[in-house]
């Protein structure tokens, strides 16, 4: 695709702005809303995501006088519309005149309206209406000045086991498998006698006596993902014959689990996410760094949106606290440091009503004459001194592999361990990487490898023959590889390979495996130079088939191994180290592969990561940082120099942010 | 109303007795039980809580004739009856016959018989049904001399979620709004995209995907209590056209979330109230003067009937440990002491079989000659001694404000931080001053405050404009105010009133807000002499504006604020506080409103309240306590001198009361 | 019966073997497997406890040749065939046609296939549908030479709430009480308004508004447990008139709620039992030991076979450690020394799919080759020394008593203390013999106590007049009786006994309470001598009515109680001590029934057991042990003496076990 960040950030540098909803406020406060958002800087807003019952307040009518005023408004005040589809939740009556267009979860419940979202993916009726209004929403906007970018829905996720649902489910089955014996394979039901003699036996995995066919879990999470892709895919196909000049998107949620943002990211025109840190989380901005790149990764390393953050508090956890002076914009930065081309709120106005009257917005219940939405402000403006980075790539020698169908697989019911998920592995091997500076691309397993120093492989617990063969060349071609525990233990079926594990990837790490034996307690481990560290949850009993024991259990046997293969290196870790020792591992497969970080230094708290010409470094500590820097650099946030020329370092107080590039003012 | 529970006490001294269950047992057994209740001082039985289906054992039969013998027991024992309509449990045949009368819960699962409370309030084959019982139960018993008080049903509570519920929610709220028009806006439906087109879409918030609309939330809290109210006052209605000299009483069970008690308390003619103490909870004595508080104030200030308390153990909770020796007589004293001029008891004689069999009685399994019925009889016989307190009322000169509608609304999900619950703030500020010997009554924000020296609101987040008014205009003709945090938040709606908060109270409590500050761990504030003293869960950034800052976050902020405002004084509290800055609040604001104890010194434990001419000491600690006497007293449980002419102290056993009045015998 | 494991063994030895489900793997591997097998000594597989699907693929097809094939395959092998009936998972089919025979839960929700499990117990349709395929397989095999055992379904344990089931409920319920007023009667139905005027009134007891009915529950947990039974005699009938031979079995879990097995167990030719420690739990060797004593007290004395038990880790747990090394022998011999007669486990090989991937095999994923089913062979290899173990009982002069009625009675809702429970309170007392080496029966009250030295009851919350009268007499006799808290308190229909507890046992106990008093907190005893000992959860207020107090509350009242009666010693325990305390009353009242353990001394951790003329020590701690013993003996594990001429002892290393046979060798 051509359309992507470059077409809204053209002529209005970076973006800024957020959810507008004024079919919430009398008509007097829209024009104050306009001013206020020019004060701050704000260019683009995304209005009508909830607007379905407004646009068609009875099945078949039709009031978009006030969008049109709306719109004209943000026209006239050169603010950009990011116009959503408005079928994230549809009206009452829809429910009401059609019940079988309501979800029904996993135990027969309906799930009514009264909240939002409250549809079947799958739904013959949900389809039909909202592509009715999706339509004739595109018809009148198609042309309109402050269109610049489609919207779909908000924050696909839905999921439902209706009848509807099961015959979608079979449709998609038989789509896949063609005939049923190939499913019955498929699915292993000479387990337990599930043998389906007819398609129409088939159900949605509904609650049952016991633990479900895993095979059929996982093709119902894939069919769940693609259900609604297909939703997306008819409102995208209706807005793009209309406005092909016009980039699409949705709004993704980061490490969200029941939608394959894999599949779906090649399906839209600009990758955006929303992305609520937990302010009592100490290792949120690692996790932030992770999601970021995830959503880099999902771009294809071009540019993506940040489409909601909060200024402040958000409602939905237990406990909410605000976030404190600074964090705002440190945040925000740090999404445009790892690729962010737009910096955008939920919401522009606090709502009054409704069930997110707690949520924080830019402009606060109490007024601009905030806290908070002098922070907004002046965020808003020095956006503009950062105009340079729209577009620019975050470069990354490092790779890391991530696929939803393993995630899947991985945390069904009835396996060796519960403690081990796919993304807690995830970010314990991002972590270290992180801490050094060290920028990582999330890709799938179809990936090419090709260009990566080092790629690393937390935990694909499903692996392909295809895919695990290219790892196996990228090593003996020379790559540097890291695979985490329980991987590669089942193929697409979740079908458990025979043999010695992990039969895939057995030849290119130098070992196998014959038993996996979670632990209770931790577990003593001592590198090769007889350092002890600490692992837990998991250990092997695994032999060295040519590759070295790097690390090994204190009681007996391997713990980490390293194997040369070709002109490259595997490793495998057969346990879950403690964070120091995966750093530690971190260190030596970079040493490997010869990568460094971006600095030479790196102060606890502190992020480097370079996206452009320009040096981000982000103190998300308590304390005041000083960072080693190697040469004269000038902040862009300051326009002054950065680098103190005596002791050659920068000081950052806490939440502070330097965007530096190289060379004295 | 002129009925009251001096009807009852009027030749028969204070009541004392319990719910009396003959239908339980063969007819032998009644003439022991009437014996042993006279050798008990028992003056007062409960019959007929769940009699339907002995007394209509078929649909429209009818059984009377066991319960004329019962009636005609009673009365040849001179024991007064409150004879329960039989509504709370139906038989099975209703829900059998009549399933829709059966209750559906939010999630849409039907709860069927075999316990007890199983109707939907709302049906209305289960009104009819009821009402005929209750009509032929009114003709039968109306003149019997045994009749001396109607119980309707039993502890209200039913909520139900079906077809019929939510027609009748609807009718309910046709009258709150008139038109449709005004329901969403009362109920902010241009959120989430929930606007109403038709009145018939509107249903019962049932399960849905995620958080539900908060406004329609409150208007289903004030609906269901609406509707049992409605029930009640039907079958109320029946029995006073038959009685009017009869007063009639439901039994309510404290600060009992679902059913709004201040609208509950001016539909009948005495209030009531069942109230078990945690034997485990070190914290119980206070909460439990707090509940009978409450029912004082519901009562308005008038005598209430304490209509259940156990003998010994309960049996609903998961572990229950009994009452220690003497604390059967100290709890029930408790009751006398705050205004209580029954005290009665669940139940008579303990049940073989049923749900409650392990619930304690009067009259144990195990016979009366056993230690719980030796004090049960020790009890009533010293109740004759405390004949003069009857009627008397309990002075206070503090009024605490509590509401049902603020409590729902505050407790709905997705709000700043569910760690604040109206009950717990409303303990947090009831317990120093209770420490302090202080008597309190509770109120409704729309009581007057005329005559109170000192008003506390430990939480109203939800405040309506008059309300607020009334209490600027209190403190502005010499009135103190305190009020805790996260008040003044939202109107009647529940829709978040904008500008800077609390806004109805900003002018009387001199400082403003603009951000709420949840927090993880504790929090450190200081007091303007230095003193520090720990906060927890909450803080606010907020600013004076008149007020003087008299206690200050040590980070940095407004803690307590003070503000003399007209002739008085208005504090905000802007955190939570540890329960011993609380109480240097309480002293502090008692001082601005010179209010002191019942006694100038109170040892930790024991319990001071005056009713009438009588001083109540009630020591709840495990220590012998002496406590500080400024004169010669004379208690009227000995008949002798309680007060020590030495050092002018009574002493007090654990477990021990002291009922004083002045002066040497 | 004459059937008995004897009619296996016979020309056999010890059995050894395991679940084998051939459907699940293609042809070419069944010769494989047969290959192992014979080298791994197994003689006796499992076949067709899931393949109903495939025996049925559509309603009324019949697919046998795949099952001549499997079972051709093993008498040319020389294995025997336990050939089960595949009614424990109905065909998809059968749910999709006929959802009736699908069950509900109490709430009302319908459980899917796509697991197991999934039939309504009382299904006329499932009845007839399982018949019919019984009866075919009972056709087809009854004279295969293969065949030598009948395993009917697979661990019962369903329960199903939908109008089938209500009606059978309420058919099981006429023939229990026979006209409607008796059950009013026995249900205490006056209590809560809940008699019934017609027998379709009656329900299942479904999810209510509040505790339900404990008569009614109890009914229902007997119904539960008989319409199950009713199953199983429906298809054991349809075996049994066709090869009277063969014995028949079906699979219990051990101490397993849902279903009386002693009611069961009369039903079957042989027990057998699942049996999965959980290999976390440091007390798991103690437990397994009850279990297997249950089972041969279940099978009334005579040998009982392990049907299931895990090579390695299991998968159903949350976390799923394997066995350690040596483990798995360890086990296997402990049920053999505690009776069992055969030794196989679930399954033979490792599934590729299915919900129980995960669960180890005999034969693992990673194939022959490994620790496992090295352990697994030499395991198979060492059963064949002690085949002299078949058929010989183990001799026990204690029983300790256990009721699944009191059981299910006692822990319903609604009692003093959640805290106390049937099952724990067994093990509590069964620990101290345990560790004694003394060996103990476990019996059903009903049993005959004749023989017995010394009888322990637990807990027996239920107990009928006659039981508590043979008690009594055993007492009188010239037994030792030790009776644990809250027994004796609620008849069959669960009414509580009226007057002075434990009223059927008062005269024999010389003792009685009238008051239970649980307790938050650890309670301090003391024993006669002044030593001190801890309680928890549980006092009573009892007073000696002839019995000393041999242990009394620091606090004042009786601990423990002991009486002599008649020829006799009557314990009664009032409270619930600490491990230690309890070993110390085990050991009194060994010592007044003069019983011993198999070894005069016995270091923690190893167990003592003596089978025929064998004595087992089975060494479950994590160091080597040095078994004190008496006289030469030889190990019929190694074939040598076991038994050091010096120092007179076994050493044991950790894991190991020794077969002693008395004299050297």
């Amino acid at each position: 695709m051509t359309l992507g960040t470059h077409t809204l950030t053209a002529g209005r540098r970076l973006l800024f702005g957020g959810d507008y909803n004024p079919e919430q406020w009398p008509e007097h406060v829209w024009a104050e809303d306009a001013e206020l958002m020019r004060a701050a800087g704000v260019n683009l807003v995304t209005v009508g995501v909830f607007s379905w019952a407004r646009l068609e307040p009875e099945p078949g009518k039709r009031d978009f006088a006030w969008l049109d005023r709306v719109l004209d408004l943000m026209a006239e005040a050169g603010i950009a519309v990011d116009l959503a589809t408005p079928t994230a939740s549809p009206p009452p009556w829809l429910g009401h005149r059609w019940p079988q267009t309501l979800p029904v979860d996993e135990a027969g419940h309906r799930l009514w309206y009264g909240s939002r979202n409250q549809f079947c993916p799958s739904s013959p009726v949900y389809r039909e209406r909202a592509l009715a209004i999706v339509n004739d929403l595109a018809d009148r906007y198609a042309a309109h000045p402050a269109l610049a970018l489609w919207h779909v829905g908000n924050e696909y996720g839905q999921v439902c086991h209706c009848d509807d649902s099961a015959e979608a489910f079979r449709t998609w089955l038989r789509e896949r498998y063609g005939d049923l014996e190939a499913l019955n394979e498929a699915w292993g039901t000479t387990f337990w006698s599930q043998r389906y003699s007819d398609w129409a036996e088939i159900v949605t995995p509904r609650r049952a006596p016991y633990l479900i066919n895993p095979s059929q879990q996982l093709d119902w999470r894939r069919f769940c993902s693609d259900a609604l892709l297909a939703h997306f895919r008819a409102e995208r196909d209706l807005l793009r014959a209309r406005t092909p000049h016009i980039p699409i998107t949705t709004n993704f949620m980061g490490l969200f689990k029941p939608v394959d943002y894999w599949a779906w990211a090649d399906e839209e025109d600009i990758v955006s996410n929303d992305h609520y840190p937990d302010p009592s989380d100490p290792l949120a901005p690692a996790r932030t760094a992770l999601t970021h790149d995830l959503m880099r990764g999902l771009a294809k390393g071009r540019p993506w949106l940040l489409m909601e953050q909060a200024a402040g508090a958000v409602n939905w956890r237990p406990h909410n606290p605000p976030k404190p002076p600074g964090r705002l914009r440190l945040e925000s930065l740090q999404a445009l440091a790892r690729g962010a081309d737009g910096l955008c709120y939920f919401q522009w106005r606090a709502s009054r009503f409704g069930a997110e009257r707690f949520h924080s917005a830019m402009l606060p219940h109490a007024g601009a004459d905030t806290r908070v939405h002098a922070e907004v402000r002046a965020h808003g403006r020095e956006l503009r001194e950062l105009a340079c980075v729209a577009g620019r790539p975050v470069p990354a020698r490092v790779a890391m592999v991530f696929d939803w169908a393993s995630w899947w697989a991985l945390e069904e019911r009835g396996r060796p361990s519960d403690r081990l998920n796919a993304s807690d592995q995830l970010f314990a091997y991002y972590l270290p990487f992180w801490e050094r500076g060290v920028s990582v691309d999330l890709v799938p397993p179809s990936a090419s490898l090709d260009g990566y120093a080092l790629v690393v492989v937390p935990n694909l617990f499903l692996l392909g023959d295809e895919d695990a063969a290219a790892m196996t060349a990228y090593v003996r071609g020379g790559g540097v590889l890291v695979v985490g525990p329980f991987s590669g233990i089942v193929d697409e079926r979740a079908h458990v390979r025979t043999g010695r594990f992990p039969a895939p990837l057995r030849e290119v790490l130098g070992a196998s495996g014959e038993e996996w034996r979670p632990v209770d307690g931790p577990v003593r481990c001592r590198w090769a130079d007889g350092t002890e560290f600490a692992a837990h949850t998991w250990t092997e009993l695994i032999a060295p088939e040519g590759a070295e024991t790097v690390a090994e259990l204190v009681e007996g046997g391997s713990a980490v191994l390293r194997h040369r293969a070709g002109q490259g290196v595997a490793w495998y870790v057969a346990t879950m180290p403690e964070p120091a020792a995966l750093g530690e591992l971190a260190a030596r497969a970079l040493a490997d592969a010869s990568v460094q970080g971006v600095l030479p230094e790196l102060p606890p708290g502190v992020e480097a990561v370079r996206r452009g010409e320009v040096l981000f470094l982000l103190n998300h500590g308590t304390e005041t940082a000083r960072v080693p820097l190697p040469h004269p650099a000038t902040d862009l946030l300051t326009g002054s120099a950065a680098h103190d020329p005596v002791d050659c370092h920068v000081t950052l107080a806490p939440q502070a942010v330097a965007a530096l590039v190289q060379g004295a003012e």
